[in-house]
């Protein structure tokens, strides 16, 4: 499932091509809108550093945001970045250890994150990532207050810079080993949201906002 | 969810503690487990890169292969690396948007990892990757073959290097929203592994191993 992991001699042969990589605008906004978390890589002191987080899509951008107490994590929003996004689809498994594989989309973006500075294009920001998930839902919330916004860091990458990677399909056999007598096939994967659960009496009383829109 | 990201407040009163960071072994050998892929941050030409990748616990080691074809990924098995497994447990919808959160698990663990490189060392690292998921199957398998096995790059870190930061529970908000008429609680998430699908007939007549053992 690692870039370049598995299918080689696939590439090789040119059979089925499952291992690509496309700057497929769609693909790319699809797989980041199913994906819950994003991981941001950034360097630190000489070394690199990988932090998960929420991200959301809006418009043509890509946006995260954290807290701005840590130093260090500051370099996750100013500095040059890596922010990647990974969906395991499926395990795949082959009829040798050798073609086993997964199925994955991986969106990967580089680049210096733009900070949003402005209060009010903090605030829109924040609100689009809560109308992503939970449309009504902004509305509902007491404002946010300046200190909080003062503590939040955003940033954001342009989607013109991502480029996806996608496996999918069934196990890729060596010619030879198609009748080897052991199970071939995919186990899919997904994420699934259970029920709510609210937070004690008081907080049942209101409802969700509907719809309730998850990844 | 992202690291020092929205509880800081609750860090400061020191009421629950929801963001807290450990060397708790059994939480991270857990998290470690339960977790299908890990990304692995690394610097290559002076940037950050982070690529997902299965990842395996065998002993106190915690090990990822990949391919050898590619000069960039080397870098991810014999450089300074921060591999960091993610499991995201449940959104966390509070009564401020300030206070949404995340419950998760996060092991991360930095060092300059140690290639496995002896023949018979890597076909037992393999040979645990396949055990831990798939009890019984290695032994179905035909032998890898040699030039397979150099295509392959092994690493490992110990897991004496790694921390994990865990939050769990409902919202923490603030006193004075503790009344506001707006939905609050978690939203569980996990991972779910759907109905194996047989790769064509001949697949079909095999059965998988069992016990089919799913992270």
């Amino acid at each position: 499932m690692e870039a370049d992991q598995l299918p080689i001699t696939d590439r090789i042969r040119g059979r089925r091509r499952p291992h690509r990589v496309t700057h497929a605008r769609d693909d790319i906004r699809a797989a980041l809108d199913a994906a819950p978390i994003a991981h941001i890589g950034f360097v630190h002191n000489g070394g690199p550093v990988v932090i998960p987080t929420f991200h959301w899509v809006h418009g043509d951008m890509v946006y995260w945001h954290g807290s701005r107490a840590s130093r260090a994590i500051r370099s996750g929003f100013t500095g040059e970045v890596c922010l990647t996004v990974t969906m395991l689809d499926a395990l795949v498994l082959a009829r040798s250890a050798f073609h086993h594989s997964a199925n994955y989309r991986s969106v990967m973006m580089f680049g210096r994150p733009t900070e949003i500075v402005a209060e009010e294009e903090k605030l829109l920001a924040l609100q689009h990532f809560m109308d992503r998930r939970f449309p009504g839902r902004w509305d509902q919330l007491r404002p946010v207050r300046p200190q909080e916004l003062k503590a939040t860091a955003i940033s954001c990458l342009s989607i013109a810079e991502a480029s996806i990677k996608v496996r999918d399909g069934g196990p890729i056999d060596d010619p030879e080993d198609r009748d080897a007598p052991v199970w071939a096939g995919i186990i899919p994967v997904s994420i699934q949201y259970g029920s709510a659960q609210p937070d004690g009496p008081g907080a049942g009383q209101a409802t969700l906002p509907a719809p309730l829109v998850l990844p």
